[in-house]
């Protein structure tokens, strides 16, 4: 049995809670807010201390720009401490402990479910066995398991920003549309979905269509001249651009 | 039962046939290929008249800029002319026959199932027994159908292209960093489909998420300098600049 102590009390802690519960092979001992008295956590005289003393893993999942400070509070502990950050080196842990990252490729939010089974773990950490009690930790929730370095991590979150923030940006702008155009969004639903679906069997390049791919400048103009706001003429014009260097060089 | 010729064999007449065979209701009596004799074919001498003669309907399931052409041989037929165009107006069909839309808002792949169950059709007619008959062909293979004007129709095409275009060109842009990062896009699948299935139950505006939105200017910084290409940096600052104006406004 892997025990657990995790450190946040946000959505990916919820969710990770939520999966370690349905596993026979790991157990959450503890979650502690961010803001706890760490120092009286860990005291040889907090009543509890057999108990945490027992813990394998502290995962720290806290927001990016807390983790320094509170993997501080962790520095004399002989347990492998983690975040479970994308964006955050694993040189942000201290020194001093065996550390390593647990990142979940995934944006959370409490209201939806997740299938943890199908969402991608990435683990790094310095040591072997570290490693070792990573995989198994990652296994017992998900069937994808990776190992991934801080520098591919880094680049996996920025190409995360464009497929998730920034997708979901033009949601919003198809959104903005519809309103100004007194048409109900429910219209575009389907087709969002069907679009992400699509890369399950076929490869963005080839699953590409549109007036930009087959450069149909009439169309281009009309669009451009329907569009409302200065920025939004922007971001058509530059993706446009875009599509059409990505096939003019395939031509 | 009502009676249907589709012109066209592209991927929009590949499923629209197959829908329209899982009905009780639409009988597909016949599908030309856009380079027909047309003439021939809507001769009284074809000896197929009859049978032809029988139909209600004429699906111009053709490319946007054969409709004008390929429906013009249809001038003298008193029959109901419909293309399936998103960004066609109902006047680019001849004005001497009864005419209208048949508009389904998705993406087609002949690789790929579609439920067109929920599939929004949008259909538009000048004469009101022409949108009666409409309706019944599109509640015969569709829960929804729409009554939307060329104009909104003009602008739901709009909006279409960035939810299913642009974001798919996003999902090329994220591929290609995994594959300079030597990451498998595989990582990323996930996540993009957990992004687009967010809107069944929360507003884009509510579901943004990241770096633009939290105005974290070091992450934004770091990320361009990461990025390898210009367009990959333009595409980043646009994006992550509209974000900001639309959340800025908002606080």
């Amino acid at each position: 049995m892997i025990k657990v102590i995790i450190v946040g009390t946000g959505n990916v802690s919820y969710h990770l809670q939520k999966a370690f519960s349905h596993t026979e092979s790991v157990e959450v001992i503890h979650v502690l807010p961010s803001r706890s008295n760490f120092s009286g956590f860990l005291s040889k005289k907090n009543p509890d201390y057999k108990n945490i003393d027992q813990a394998d893993v502290f995962i720290i999942a806290v927001s990016d720009d807390a983790i320094k400070t509170v993997s501080g509070h962790f520095k004399n502990t002989p347990k492998l401490i983690v975040h479970t950050s994308g964006s955050v080196p694993l040189s942000a842990l201290p020194k001093e402990v065996r550390h390593g990252v647990f990142y979940p490729v995934q944006t959370f939010s409490k209201e939806r479910r997740v299938d943890f089974k199908t969402i991608p773990i990435c683990i790094e950490a310095n040591d072997s066995k570290d490693m070792e009690l990573l995989k198994r930790l990652g296994f017992a929730i998900s069937d994808k398991v990776f190992e991934i370095d801080s520098e591919q991590r880094k680049a996996l979150h920025l190409a995360a920003v464009f497929v998730n923030n920034f997708a979901n940006h033009l949601y919003q702008i198809g959104n903005e549309i519809c309103q100004e155009n007194k048409i109900s969004f429910e219209l575009l639903k389907p087709l969002i979905i069907e679009t992400a679906s699509k890369i399950k069997t076929l490869d963005p390049l080839e699953a590409q269509t549109g007036p930009a791919k087959r450069n149909d400048t009439n169309t281009i103009k009309r669009h451009l001249e329907q569009l409302k706001t200065k920025k939004q003429k922007e971001i058509y014009s530059i993706l446009t651009e875009s599509i059409r260097d990505t096939y003019g060089e395939k031509l």
